[in-house]
């Protein structure tokens, strides 16, 4: 079964466009958890980020770059988070590749909320760590 | 003043090392907020993701997305959340652009809490506002 923007992406289902080319496609979330938030996402259908091609990721880059750069230049907004979220255990909603933008006006505003706890590392090998990931690289 | 990823850089303040390349640096991030959590950076100063040349953000999500791919195989992480905060009022605390990739292993575990909350949009004029944006792209 499609997922929700392959049908949007499709035309099966309305979007608000903001930008649009052969590759890639950005919409107005429905949600605007601030104003302006918008996804930017591939046309072709990827799981998630981890999955996308090089040339389509930097693509859709980008895009998301320009868009948070027009946040700030058009909107008058003070700063931009950007967050993918890959698979359901990172809060991924819709199983396609998306990119949100979220322009942020004032620390702490609309509905966006994000609390980084550090965790006690005394147990952790971080060395090792480095090493288990870096090695993956090679 | 340098900031503190370009004392890293530098080899002037201590960082526990994932990947290294002549453009980018990859970091565990000293807080940890889930096991593996690391810093991709450009080695070069700047401010952030808005301001960085398409060269090397490409160089850097490249980097950021083989370390997320790594966190599920090596790690065995079930998500991966990409972030990157541009400005004070977006949370970003060092200001040299970098990329937090966060490996989730149960959803809700470790230091990383998101809510994104579905704004009241009856009043906003989301073609208007889609329409200001994108013709900013142009």
């Amino acid at each position: 079964m499609k997922d929700i923007f392959c049908k949007i992406i499709d035309g099966e289902i309305p979007s608000t466009r903001v930008y649009e080319d052969d590759d890639v496609l950005a919409i107005l979330d429905i949600s605007q958890i601030t104003r302006g938030h918008t996804l930017v996402m591939p046309k072709q259908h990827y799981d998630s980020l981890l999955s996308c091609p090089k040339e389509i990721l930097t693509k859709v880059m980008m895009i998301a770059q320009r868009i948070g750069q027009a946040e700030v230049s058009i909107l008058g907004a003070k700063g931009v988070n950007y967050l993918a979220n890959c698979g359901e255990a990172a809060g991924q909603t819709v199983p396609h590749f998306h990119v949100h933008v979220i322009p942020r006006y004032v620390a702490g505003e609309g509905g966006f909320r994000l609390e980084m706890k550090s965790q006690d590392t005394s147990k952790m090998n971080l060395p090792m760590l480095a090493k288990e990931i870096g090695d993956a690289l090679k």
